[in-house]
């Protein structure tokens, strides 16, 4: 949450669905692109995942208003080969090119047991988790990636060319939770510097670098320079897989060529996605995979915590917690965010 | 290499090939089988890998001698779905099952753009960029994966009950050197803390866990622990991730269900691998893929240096450049290895 957790507001899925339906239609998106747009924003809500929800309100709608992002996108889903898609999201939001690239490739994966769709000419595409729970519902394991605007240094490099892209997996579990992994690769997020900043704390020196490459304990120099990837090499490396998946065989932008919507929200991003999905039910029965599924989630689980007071977690299983909860009793919102829906609604 | 660098000799790729060939004829593998085998642990010791090499010989001759390993498998390669292909190994020597299940995913590939092949019954494979380069001379962008024996606690768990499974990257770069990335999700390998160890050296806290899993700087404790993953609970998650795909998903063993080959060296592992291969032809011409590999390269590569001391590097750039120095100058091999190469070859 942006705002301190005791001005936050309680909103049921149902009203927040419909506010931003509204904002979104007043925006001059079209209704089923609405409908998408919003299924991935607010489950990222339902998550927790707050900042990556319908708070986007605030750059996708400045966007929007200044033909940034086109809210009308003629989206192109081109068939490359059996099993791969191509798709051209004609700059659109995000999570409508998401949406429609998931549903071909689930489309796709069905028929083949394995496919991939490769998404162009996109923008800031939503957390993963809402994806990977989409696919995962149907059966789908998934891999999904995107890259983003340049933070990160390449490994022993000193200027920002390289996102920090995020990478998520989803493996379905038909009678118990959902396995989602949905990661970015720095070792913090930029709010975690800047909140230490705020307080006048030191930062460990592991996740970032000054503006000339050298690891930092000062949190100002750390905004000032780039985020350091975890695993030093490895998250490096993997941040750049990611890219070359999402941006360059996609056909889309990658690193410096990523327009960044902060520097210049004005211009298209193009930014790309890839979204991997294979159909788990050509590998065994729903009960096969059941039953291993909550034998692996025991086998993890049964170990002693280290800490009493903190159980061993697996990936998923707080947003999807919290998706329960939420469902049931009203998603926290702050009010910023709630009154820009209403402005934008005509409220 | 696991010996003083003063100590090791060079012999050349083909007399290698002929010797590992010979050692594991002797050892009673078929010859397809044994060309296959060799083709991935020689190009293991000429990237450098030299663990992952034919200094296997050892554990792989042991387990061979007293049947832990099937030197014969009668390896199934089965269509589950027009896309995916699953490979039951038979327990044979892993890099043979891998080369089987890569070939397999490749050919997929090739007629689906988009294939994975899931293996089970399998062994240690190797490491994962000999794969990826033999995909990407042939045009396949790849992710692999395989599980391995349980060396991690569980994210705030205190016993050992996830692999330090390897995860691997390959994009092609027809012109240039391609993109390999070969990973491990510990921080380091439990080598660099037995070094620490022998020279009564502390270690970062970031490293291990001692026994009860509580992060330590005590290269003992650590060792009687558990390797830390990269970015904790970001790591943790991945190798989860890892091991669902890798063995779960392909209906191998998974978590503590693996057998350690050092603790019950002559039962079968039951490791599981998975190999997702892309035919990029189908996304662009090779020239276009060239183009923009040479252009992605070159962004990164032309960031200045943090430290002039030390370039700006890419995945599987040292990889590759030992690779072209050791074809040309011959290999570096222990001479321990050689003299157990030698003694299965009865020379």
């Amino acid at each position: 949450m942006t705002t301190n957790k005791n001005e936050n507001v309680l909103i049921s899925e149902l009203e927040l669905r419909t506010l931003g339906k509204r904002a979104f239609q007043k925006l001059g998106l079209g209704d089923q692109d609405v409908e998408d747009l919003i299924d991935i924003l607010v489950m990222a809500d339902l998550f927790g995942l707050s900042t990556h929800g319908l708070s986007r309100i605030e750059s996708y709608g400045d966007r929007l208003k200044i033909g940034g992002i086109n809210p009308r996108p003629n989206i192109q889903v081109e068939r490359l080969a059996p099993a791969i898609i191509g798709i051209d999201g004609d700059n659109g939001v995000g999570p409508v090119v998401g949406m429609r690239a998931l549903e071909a490739a689930m489309d796709a994966a069905s028929e083949f047991g394995i496919a991939v769709a490769f998404a162009r000419g996109s923008n800031h595409f939503g957390p993963i988790s809402p994806y990977s729970l989409i696919a995962a519902e149907k059966g789908f394991a998934s891999i999904i990636g995107s890259n983003a605007t340049t933070t990160i240094a390449p490994w022993g490099g000193s200027d920002a060319r390289l996102g920090n892209s995020p990478l998520g997996f989803g493996v379905p579990n038909p009678d118990g939770k959902h396995f989602l992994l949905d990661m970015a690769m720095s070792v913090v997020a930029r709010a975690k510097i800047r909140n230490a900043f705020k307080r006048g704390e030191q930062i460990p020196n592991t996740w970032g670098t000054d503006a000339k490459g050298n690891p930092t304990t000062d949190p100002k120099a750390a905004l000032d320079g780039f985020l350091l990837p975890i695993g030093g090499h490895k998250g490096y490396g993997l941040a750049l897989m990611v890219d070359l998946f999402a941006g360059l065989l996609s056909n889309a932008g990658y690193l410096t060529h990523i327009q960044s919507w902060q520097d210049a929200p004005d211009k298209p991003q193009n930014l790309g996605h890839f979204f991997i999905l294979i159909d788990t039910k050509r590998l065994g029965s729903s009960q096969w995979l059941s039953e291993r599924m909550l034998d692996f989630a025991n086998i993890l689980m049964d170990s002693p915590p280290a800490d009493s007071s903190k159980p061993v977690i697996v990936p998923g299983m707080i947003e999807l917690a919290k998706l329960e909860k939420q469902r049931k009793n009203g998603i926290e919102m702050s009010p910023e965010t709630l009154n820009l829906l209403r402005q934008y609604a005509g409220d």
